[in-house]
């Protein structure tokens, strides 16, 4: 249940609703929020003085549900806006891990030049054999600083584990979890102090509910700035790496407030299967792509085989822009 | 390991052969076709003058492989083809089941106007519970057959199981062999000895290897007109009922030289998230789309929350003609 | 919903109610009963003196559920009994194929030296890929039943689509429906047409629910005897051949009124683990076990991987009587 | 590859070899062991004289290897030994989370009184949903001191997230890796830094592959007290929690030298099917049991569906020894 209370509700009063309703409060300029347990389904008489407007929920999908916020939230990334009634559609790519100077200037001035806003690249890599490349670590994030600065573009990078939450946020401009983190509430409540933008990747084992319900606990935070990512579950096929899942992206959309991005490259695994794919998320009509591009995808330190190489893009993203064309989106 | 004998091999020769390798044989006008199990990997030197050419394969996916044959096969339904090198995109929509002549004229009339060339409807239902609705069986294909002559339009309908295979051949001008039914040889045999298009679908619980495999069941049988369709894979996520498998289908369009079919109805279950995946189906550039629509969808006898009506089919075919000519496909 | 109508309710009267409440007829020696979609809660106040009891259902399960039925449903395989009070528990073993007299001897000979009661063997098997071994279909139905009369031995065997599916009820004294045939309602009518036990076999890709769904197709068409049997299902796992699912089984223990089979061979896909698994299912307090036993794996034209030798299903039916004994069962 | 040099190695030869092939070294007293990524199949001729020992993998699964380690490894917890030669069982009970001084000291009585030797509580919860109880963090950790000093019993307890690993290791017995957090490299870093047994259970969304590489993070870190933990995957079955893949255990049994201990309790997610999985798990011939057991299931604050009463437990625990007894292991 949330409650929306008078601005000047006084602190004993307010006190005493949260701790009567078990509630975190959220305090903004207009109102004072406070989210329940949804198991609550309604208000005592004597308290419904003290409260504007009551929210009834089946489950704990709350803030991020549409029977809360209708229409969709906006995130503001650099000078660019996406979700609300804005008809942009993020177009975010880069290589897997950020490598070297050189890689990663490259990849830059390639973002650059197609008239792109953002690059994406990790430095601190979820590995799942300790005896694979790891990342760069801090310093990669200061290669990634000294780009942000030269060419204008908005750093989208990763958190691992929470060791490390607060230098990544302090540098990102999208601060990405990752589907191996997505649980991790060190990380999550940490992204919840901020106001950046986060981007919540969904676990490749995590159902719609579970992967909404990691975004209350940013919401409820206290930062309105979420963005959810599907890029791809892991299913019975192997064939392919994981199993992209827009009918679960068809669900966000209908269901939740949150701007939606899709990856492609991580759930397909393979670069053959990225421009179809690509294409496929493009006419889904949502916020945004993540796709993995690389100057030199064989020599690549992780992810060699899923990333595309910049003439492989290029081709791309002229059919990208015909769908989000036919389908009245504009590529940011 | 498939060989090409010579036409004029004789019957001892072919027959001695077929023998060693253990092979199903195919004779069409050109050439002779030995299909041998997979885990052949050459020929004896004896053999040598008797056989063109040898092809080897790593598994049972044989006839239906890139490696075999690396276009794409082309299959024709009524006056038109897909697959080869024609740009076609076959929209094929209809309600669930034919349900009275009333409803399933409707339908083709709703078809007929939109200038589409096939109607879906299917009359022997392959429920999960004896106690819905079982479809109208033979008094269907009846129904159907009127709809047929008086509208010019193809058939495309579904067998349930062996019991009635031969009736559904004989009547449909392409037979579907739904999710529930694809692994049964008492219908894969049959259709392999007629020539008449089959659309096999993918059960929700079939990976890649085995569903083409399916395939190589009608092909080997001597019928090269087969069309792969995805309709959705059962996974953990029941928000939705299946999880359409668009990895999948990149797979299967660059390892098979089968037409692919995509179906969004069937994946999503709910009405509201068909619209999207029909426009994300159609920028995978597959063959085709398969799309359940009902001219009045609260009175649908079965599949009643993913059936479109008129009106939402209308809105969503404008958009689809867009990303269509964005990649520069035709619908028929 | 189910309807116990008086014994000697008149004919008119009972198609009227059977029409009205669009239910499934089943009339024995005591009473008649009416099987309705499970949406019907109650019944109307006029039919109320005809009906003298009714159970209402949440959905489609209804002649398997406990509700209707609370203690569970006895099975006769031969002259033992299975399910009931019975602390009984089968444990079948036997090739994946018959594949000839002499191996079809020895392992009858086996199975009589153990002191055990049923043989299971298949003669038409669903294969995946059509270059593989098909089983030897009718001759292999003449095989066992020589050795059923040789032995006096139960034998448990497969039918795999409606092409042959009165044949196989004809011979098998338990008609075994595989994981791939569950759906097939060729079948399953057939099945239910006759009194003969039905082993069913639960579907790689399909949930419990469908599952029991497909056992209320032979229980409404008037056959009690059916059995389940979970073995495995198709998960993210691919290190073993399917995942056994006895969260499942201990699912069905607790809802169905129907004895529950475990097939350990078919799940793990590989001999290594089939003891410690088949220990597990036994102490899983269920009414049998399904294990692939050959007398010679390494030369199974089916399943080579998975089966046991002699003297390793020996080495473990030590063990299973332990076992048995610990929970106070007696194996038969 | 795993490099056994001499103890004696000289530090310049030993920093060439590891970076010569990107290892990790472990120096224990006997040995130096320097383990590099397993596309590394074999070692120059010029450092052949520096190494005693190499063995080779197929992927990086090197040091949990039954190749590299034959026999299963030994864990100590408190005065008991598991793995190794031991025939010794460990059931671990206790209530999901630790929330009153009178809850957890009617837990310790219990366990107490049974005789075994293991507490396991949750102090810091990862929970899904930010509107539930998230466990007393710290203060839990207090209550189960007082416990463990009182009644002379091993605690496992869980770590949530690396905020606050360093204070679960300085405390806990056993420390629990949980589910949601087996990819958490803040975690899985600082476990390879103590000695202490870690209990890493397998994320429900991880396969095996990973789920023993999350072990080698902890093992290559130089920790060899490494237990596994299944506990249910997720798969399509939602009429259970999860599917416990017994399958996997006995793959797990097969190919690491790792102790396994399964948990059928999170697996279930109900209360009636835990007795029937926890026989199964026993019957298994695995190293440990893990099942939440409650004073008051009724009351708990998390997981109060699939936690067994006090009775219950006592009912089961009969007949876990008599299957402990017929596969000859002893329950600690």
């Amino acid at each position: 249940m949330i409650l929306h209370l008078e601005k000047n509700t006084d602190t004993a009063r307010l006190k005493q609703l949260a701790d009567f309703y078990e509630a975190i409060t959220i305090i903004d300029e207009q109102k004072i929020v406070l989210i329940t347990p949804s198991r609550f389904k309604n208000i005592e008489e004597a308290h419904q003085p003290f409260v504007k407007e009551v929210f009834v929920f089946d489950n704990d999908i709350q803030l991020a549900s549409r029977k809360y916020l209708k229409d969709k939230r906006t995130v503001q990334i650099g000078q660019s806006n996406i979700g609300g009634t804005f008809r942009n559609v993020l177009v975010t790519i880069g290589p897997c891990s950020v490598e070297s100077e050189e890689q990663i200037t490259q990849s830059a001035e390639f973002v650059k030049n197609l008239g792109l806003s953002t690059l994406r690249a990790g430095s601190f890599k979820p590995r799942t054999s300790p005896y694979t490349f790891q990342g760069l670590g801090t310093k990669g994030l200061t290669l990634l600083d000294n780009i942000r600065q030269k060419y204008g573009l908005s750093i989208v990078t990763e958190v691992r584990d929470s060791s490390h939450v607060d230098e990544v946020i302090a540098f990102a401009d999208v601060v990405q979890v990752g589907a191996k983190s997505m649980y991790d509430q060190g990380i999550l409540r940490k992204c919840g102090k901020t106001h950046k933008p986060i981007l919540l990747k969904r676990g490749f084992g995590t159902n719609l509910q579970e992967f909404v319900q990691a975004a209350e606990f940013i919401l409820s935070g206290g930062n309105e700035n979420v963005i959810l990512c599907e890029r791809g579950i892991r299913t019975f096929e192997t064939k392919t790496r994981f199993t992209l899942d827009l009918c679960g992206a068809a669900y966000l959309k209908e269901n939740t407030n949150l701007p939606v991005i899709l990856d492609p490259s991580h759930a397909m695994g393979y670069a053959y299967g990225v421009p179809d794919l690509a294409r496929a998320c493009m006419a889904m009509d949502i916020e945004g792509l993540l796709i993995e591009v690389h100057p030199n995808p064989q020599m690549a330190q992780s992810d060699a085989s899923q990333q595309l190489d910049h003439q492989q893009f290029e081709t791309l993203f002229g059919t990208l822009k015909g769908i989000a064309t036919a389908i009245n989106r504009t590529i940011i």
